[in-house]
């Protein structure tokens, strides 16, 4: 397995790999792999001759309050990692060489970015959508695989990619989950075990909404109101947002009376957690 | 010689040329196509082995307000021009090929596109960037030809090429100008003879502003004056801006002591014309 830190050496393996007529398959991460990941690096090992993970921990996706400089680095177990999955190339650049100082340009997504995250994290998206595009555009890889954790990423990129007419094939793939069903994420490491616990909350809550719209709720604000019972419940939770939502276009819905996507994001004790569900409600006989 | 319309056919055309080794030139064009134009045609022609010629006016640049309406469309003759000089492909989507309706997504580059037409063209760039980033993606071009009489548009396409990593070689190539000294452009041709005559003033108030740079002035403020003067002297004229900007990075300078672009917009009769030069000032002895 190649560790390459530099664009033009990435650029030359690309095309060493295409000559050989591989299919290049990209999994764009920030590093501190975890089991979601490594989903994904399979999935892209099954599809693709060429299989490469780029590990960079994005600067402009964060803002100066957030947790850019905590977010954990773990950089030779992720090597392992990939390794062990068989990866051909791991593309790991340094900040300098995505971002040499002088940059104006951005790749902005609008109405999808501007619900859920994006409402919380004004530029979060902006950020992601510039750093996936120069990803795109250093690798113009055949396959791209993201994870459905990030739901509000994947329909972001997915648009981005078929207004800006990028050729790549964007996959989304399922969640991963822990035993007790938290959606695994780098950041979960910077729980404590009493936080780690009560971080289950989440999913718990989530999976009470979906079950409220099985069972005929239609209004969002009463699915809501339960949720949030059940995330309020954890001592060390603080809600930054509970949104039912159209699962397409991302806008709020008014009246669950197609598939929706349950999201949230919620912060136990410092650490701020995301993760959702698509849910379709039971067909009204007309 | 192809006419293009649809972008798969594009792509396919394009990998067929790169099949063959031949290398990718494009000339991004809105048609109505005049010498300078032609000028970039007969470099690219010259230098690639597949030369491609796009013919889009594009919604996304113009304002409501603007011309996009009255914007010059002669796409029979633009083709016999091509075909004349002997380019491989025209593309020629239509509105509804390019922009299908439901897009979100956008190329931008900030700070250079505060300055000069952004300032009076709010969204310009970001039309431009966007349109020129999607023909990129399509084409994926080794090279692209752009003129210097938008020397803006050349000087973002430039940046937005180098920070998003997009892999084309961006050749800038010098204004053609008529026998008085006029830029060729494609808006020259909705001015009335009266107005014709009267836009030559803005080469004509251009070289003055540059001989005063070259006798030593270096108050900007005096060298605009003198240029006004020049304009306004004709009675159709309407200035939107007359700026003399650091060359790379486009913000007014307070004193010329390096090189500098001088450049305007002027409205003479409906028609709004832009022109630069590029100066050296006087080395100062210290």
């Amino acid at each position: 397995m190649n560790i390459v830190e530099k664009i033009a050496i990435m650029r030359e393996s690309i095309q060493a790999a295409r000559g050989k007529g591989l299919l290049v398959g990209l999994v764009p991460t920030m590093g501190a792999l975890h089991e979601g990941h490594l989903s994904l690096v399979r999935r892209c090992r099954d599809e693709c001759g060429f299989a490469v993970v780029s590990i960079f921990v994005n600067p402009t996706q964060f803002a100066p309050n957030e947790d850019f400089d905590n977010y954990p680095r773990t950089l030779d177990e992720d090597y392992l990692m990939c390794k062990a999955l068989d990866v051909d190339l791991v593309f790991a650049p340094l900040r300098s060489e995505m971002y040499p100082g002088s940059g104006h340009s951005w790749v902005e997504v609008d109405k999808l970015s501007d619900y859920l995250c994006g409402a919380s994290r004004p530029h979060f998206f902006r950020g992601v959508c510039t750093v996936v595009g120069k990803l795109f555009n250093i690798m113009t890889p055949d396959k791209a695989y993201f994870g459905q954790k990030d739901y509000q990423q994947l329909a972001i990129i997915h648009r981005m990619v078929i207004d800006l007419n990028i050729p790549v094939d964007i996959v989304g793939c399922p969640t991963v989950r822990e035993q007790d069903g938290l959606a695994m994420s780098s950041r979960n490491r910077n729980l404590d075990p009493g936080q780690r616990e009560q971080a289950a909350c989440l999913h718990e809550a989530l999976r009470k909404g979906a079950e409220l719209i099985a069972g005929g709720q239609s209004d969002p604000v009463r699915v809501i109101a339960d949720i949030t019972a059940v995330i309020t419940a954890q001592p060390e939770s603080h809600i930054d947002y509970i949104s039912i939502v159209d699962k397409e276009l991302l806008y709020p819905v008014e009246v669950i009376n197609g598939p929706v996507l349950i999201a949230l994001a919620v912060q136990i004790g410092p650490v701020r957690l995301i993760d959702n569900i698509l849910v379709d409600p039971p067909q009204k006989s007309s």
